[in-house]
């Protein structure tokens, strides 16, 4: 972090997040999961997608491309199944609301999936499984995104970084959590290292012509002027099977969209016929699976929990004195980051005055 | 393929396949499911997963560690969701068989999902989705696998190459299918390189210390001994983001395993704690989505047909002319080798004759 970087507690900006969010016109309710789910992923470390997306939100939201007000609207409904029309209204709340309607239904019948259709970005994918996970289920979200990644042997921005993110319990405090984009890396992470002002690693982006890019802002501002173009996870070409990670997105673009006859590809890049914006109409898919169906619970997180010591006691590669499994990380990161406060960096601090100014919000002192 | 590479009708294969599972004292409609499965693989390219590893099933059912008569066992069931006991039987069988009890499940109540355990070697796994697709739903499936990739920052070959396999039908005749190991390459391709005596890539396979190994032989050989490892999806360390194949393999794993109490990483080995061959006792997991419970069918297929066209139409590298998407290579395979034959390469050839002459199969007039 750079020096001028403050750490301000975790409350205090989901306090400020909610406050930014009720000022907005989001209901009461609304503001409280929003900014908890966005605070979440601050606490796990995922700078990408907390309060550094909030002015993201807070423009759109000025610029009436989202709503604050959502309609959560149940359009078919079965056994084990829904499809929900989000009107454009809160991404966090419409995921919430539909990951709840997904763990009812498993705790029903065994399992429990919702496609959603018209929603909005919905902060971090592995905050939806982390509530089947409370429920004793095993948890899974999956989202499309404004167009990033190219196929391979493409060179144009056609996916989302459309991440898979699945939740298991496990007999340790830390549950099992994969939460990843299908590229190499993801737009959050670039706008991190675009507010760090560092370059980006050879092998991540492309150009048109199939070449690196590097320079982080020259990139973020290429996805929507079709100049830049992420690799998906194996990287360019087949050598590497870069062909797996591009079929895992185009897997999660099938989920997103097909299942709720929604918005796809650059459908969702959030740019109308005239270059005006418009809402994104992201589509999610949750899915609950209840573990109580299948075995008792202290079975399966024993058995999870045994996996996953076995592959951290595994032998390491000289130099590397751990072996992480999904989630640990950002666990710890969390009990770090509630002690020691969320790193906000300079031009988030910029992000933080505007919207304050903008809002009135003259309660806050912050450090800055 | 090398000179002495002689191609056999599919048909013939499949009835050969037949023959010698029958012989082995498999029952006749067992044996046409694993016969039928196994030529699949080979129609649609995928020469690791067909007649290349008959010889490895007629090995174990002769050494009695996989059983020829398979004892289906549903030990647990909801309306959603069950769990088999394989006893040891034969994969394919318990394969197909929990697949369409999953998709009858789906039929019934929009989702259904099958977890089981004591397993074999189950062949390509997306023969299973494809079963869904036909019944228009969404096929997945996955299994654990002998322990062959190491997690990042490790050495030891912990996870099997854990495939996951998923299907879709669309409005085209090719439906889309992704499978794929979790790994950059799996066990059945670096066999298909050793009959062809050919190098492995830089990059695919380590050592114990983390150094590259080329040696396919050596390789294969190390798995067990535990001198080589799989590099997960995205390579070794966490530049290219290797921790999320890694992290792939896992979900696999949990699973696999978690859902059915079942056996995990090294207790797939196949090798008893006296170094006596065992059976593997695999997990798999299947699952099938009725998509009518979300959307009309052909809504859905045209979306996912769509969204595929608009895929393969975007942008090309200079230098590449065409976009693939998951499937489309197999199913032009399998127009292509229904034609030309299977292509059994000189290696494969002596493990068939060693068949043959095992089990008093006089009727074939193979060309070699």
């Amino acid at each position: 972090m750079s020096q001028n970087t403050v750490y301000i507690p975790a409350d205090t900006l989901e306090n400020f997040m909610y406050d930014v969010f009720t000022r907005l016109g989001v209901p009461e309710e609304d503001a409280k999961i929003s900014a908890q789910i966005l605070i979440a992923s601050d606490l796990r470390g995922i700078e990408s997608h907390g309060i550094g997306r909030l002015k993201l939100y807070y423009d759109r939201i000025k610029e009436g491309i989202q709503l604050p007000i959502t309609n959560f609207e149940i359009v078919r409904e079965s056994p084990t199944t829904a499809v929900v029309d989000g009107h454009d209204g809160m991404g966090q709340v419409i995921g919430y609301k539909a990951m709840k309607l997904a763990i009812q239904k498993a705790k029903e019948f065994g399992m429990g999936s919702v496609a959603v259709r018209n929603s909005a970005h919905y902060g971090i994918a592995g905050y939806y499984p982390l509530m089947a996970v409370k429920e004793g289920m095993i948890g899974f979200s999956v989202t499309n995104a404004r167009p990033s990644i190219a196929p391979t042997f493409g060179t144009k921005p056609m996916l989302g970084t459309n991440p898979i993110a699945f939740g298991a319990p496990t007999d340790e405090e830390c549950p099992f959590l994969f939460d990843a984009a299908t590229s190499i890396t993801q737009r959050g992470k670039l706008e991190v290292l675009a507010r760090l002002e560092k370059p980006t690693p050879v092998g991540w982006v492309e150009d048109p012509l199939g070449n690196p890019l590097t320079d982080t802002n020259e990139i973020l501002a290429g996805f929507a002027k079709d100049t830049a173009a992420l690799l998906p996870l194996g990287g360019q070409g087949e050598s590497m099977a870069g062909y797996k990670g591009y079929g895992l997105a185009t897997i999660v673009e099938i989920l997103s969209a097909s299942l709720q006859t929604g918005s796809f590809l650059w459908g969702l890049s959030g740019i109308g016929p005239n270059g005006e914006k418009v809402p994104n109409r992201l589509g999610h898919f949750f899915m609950a699976i209840n573990i109580e169906a299948f075995v008792p619970l202290n079975e399966f997180k024993k058995t999870t929990g045994e996996i996953l010591r076995q592959l951290r006691a595994s032998r390491k590669q000289p130099g590397y004195e751990r072996i992480f499994t999904a989630g640990e990380k950002e666990y710890e990161n969390e009990i770090r980051i509630r002690k020691e406060g969320v790193p906000v960096v300079a031009n988030l601090q910029k992000d933080i005055k505007i919207m304050m100014n903008g809002l009135g919000l003259t309660g806050y002192q912050f450090n800055f």
